[in-house]
């Protein structure tokens, strides 16, 4: 049928980094929202906060005290879902309980001594020294043989988890190949395979001749919308050069990356007004198990708000128990965020 | 090494249902929380409210009135997700951009005329009810040759997106199938034909000869704490008899499951005495798509509250970007859901 039109009619989208499908409801929008609607998180804090864990020269869980830093401070986490010392082991009972012994480290990094500030709130500047930091823990990290996965991500905001407003990110690194990043190794295996080329380069040129996802790029970086994106706003910068982790990132692009998610992070913040939440994250590159050619770095943004500053999309019921599903077009969320400034709405006033 | 203890030491468990793996840290309960605190959602409702779409006789968004309806009541959702009338169609870009299109029938099930019940709150009678037209309904979407999967589930309590408190479920239908059955298809499907016996029926077995994760059973069920589950107090209920739907259910057999239910609903609203949200739904044979004898009817409950009443567990960051994480171990979690009464707590008063 030649009515079928992307913009008005339900339909399911391809994931290509996961295999995963995606349902898209156009014309669902209309739907008059009477369900929960979340707090305006309180946004006047002090520079330093004396109950505040990850602030200078405070107290912490374990009784050390944080040094006076100036830029980025990273330390492991108190409170470690992985640990370094958890004996090997495993069960196998018939095939139906099946388990592995999980060993890893977790670390938590302070982006900026100001308990006040956000990453959009950041300059380029300090943003680059945040990216050196996570160059810098990656290589620490993979230097443990043993080492597999080193996710490196941010949780922004309370209804995203995050338990301290000062801005922080999180580092964990295992031994062994998360579910999310074994389905990537998968599928950017298969293209490689298939066509000797990185499935994201591919998808990358196609995305910027067409332009209907891309919001925006700088030298060395893209900002789009990804074609399968899952939540309202949900973006993705990828690396214009094919590299298989943030190891291999120059000076030069390390400023870039900086000046592109300080960008993207300032359109966030003026889409509603509001410092926007989200979960963000790198995936990069399997260490120690071998070359991995294909793999192509990227950071995803998955922020939940959908109407405003109250009002998020439930990733619930039919989600859960079926299928991701989406009320918006990614066109529709690239074209506003698109027309967003650059210039963060707190610094206007 | 033979110290490793699943009650001790973070590790990795198989989902033998989808394939998939979730990282469960025992050893993280012990984090205190200073992140969000959700409200207590208000429990004081009238029996009959003017202003609800689906109390009796109320008008709805289509301009139509309820009927003065005295058991359940099914109509359309006014703001269907999937479509009836969506024109075939698709796209394939390279196979870089693919789409498909999604068609569809959203149906929504009021369990009872009073405003102010929830499943915990009826009789085994009237939720017997409630599982007669969820056959019903299956049995009559399956009529149409082109659905292919069926999705009967409830979205309770406004932390899960829940828009309107009166007691209600919904059933999205459609033309294909969506990503977790498909998963739950194939492991099924493998087990099968290397054991010719259902999955579940093993793994059911397994379970009731142990106990530790069994919360308790009747005659024709048995609800327990998957090995694998990942939200906290996460249940399947899994029928004794393997049948592949709920069209094959005796009377006696719907009569159990509302007992089933009706026990395991009380159970969760006094765990913290809250009105215990949660995603819940049933998992079964595809339709109108050949045989699947491995297919063995289950429902799942996802109820996000960790620690209270207030305290949920976020699934994000390192979730969303890498693997499902847990805090309690699912045995910790059996053994406080059977220490529950099931007499329910506003019953007591
Ligand atoms: O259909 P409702 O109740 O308006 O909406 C709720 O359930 C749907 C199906 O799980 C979800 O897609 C929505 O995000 C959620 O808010
Ligand atoms: O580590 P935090 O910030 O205390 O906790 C937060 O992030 C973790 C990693 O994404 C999640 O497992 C927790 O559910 C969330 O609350």
């Amino acid at each position: 049928d030649t009515n079928f039109d992307l913009k008005e009619h339900p339909h399911s989208r391809l994931n290509i980094l996961t295999g995963d499908w995606i349902l898209v409801s156009p014309h669902r929008t209309k739907r008059p929202w009477q369900g929960k609607v979340e707090a305006v998180q309180a946004d006047d804090r002090p520079q330093y906060d004396p109950a505040c864990y990850l602030c200078p020269t405070n107290k912490r869980a374990d009784g050390s005290e944080n040094p006076d830093y100036k830029g980025s401070f990273v330390f492991t986490n108190d409170y470690s879902s992985l640990l370094l010392n958890t004996p090997d082991g495993g069960l196998n009972e018939d095939e139906l309980l099946v388990a592995n012994s999980q060993k890893g480290i977790c670390r938590v990094i302070s982006f900026s001594p100001r308990h006040d500030l956000t990453l959009p709130q950041m300059t380029t500047e300090e943003i680059a020294k945040v990216v050196d930091v996570w160059q810098n823990e990656f290589q620490d990290l993979a230097s443990y043989p043993w080492i597999k996965h080193i996710q490196i991500f941010e949780n922004k905001g309370d209804i995203m988890g995050c338990s301290n407003p000062h801005p922080h990110g999180q580092i964990w690194a295992q031994n062994s190949l998360p579910v999310e990043v074994a389905k990537e190794t998968q599928q950017q295996k298969l293209h490689f395979e298939q066509r000797g080329t990185s499935l994201l380069a591919d998808y990358l040129a196609l995305e910027l001749k067409k332009q209907d996802r891309v919001v925006f790029e700088n030298e060395h970086f893209a900002v789009l919308v990804p074609f399968w994106a899952v939540w309202p706003y949900e973006t993705m910068i990828i690396s214009k050069r094919h590299v298989t982790s943030i190891l291999y990132f120059t000076d030069e692009e390390k400023v870039a990356l900086a000046d592109a998610i300080r960008r993207l992070t300032i359109r966030y913040d003026n889409m509603f007004e509001t410092s926007f939440p989200y979960s963000a994250g790198m995936h990069q590159s399997p260490v120690n198990s071998g070359d991995h050619p294909y793999w192509h770095w990227h950071m995803h943004f998955y922020p939940p708000l959908l109407r405003s500053a109250t009002v998020k999309k439930f990733m619930v019921g039919y989600e859960m128990l079926a299928n991701p599903q989406r009320d918006i077009t990614a066109e529709f969320a690239a074209e506003k965020l698109r027309g967003l400034s650059e210039v963060h709405y707190k610094a206007r006033e």
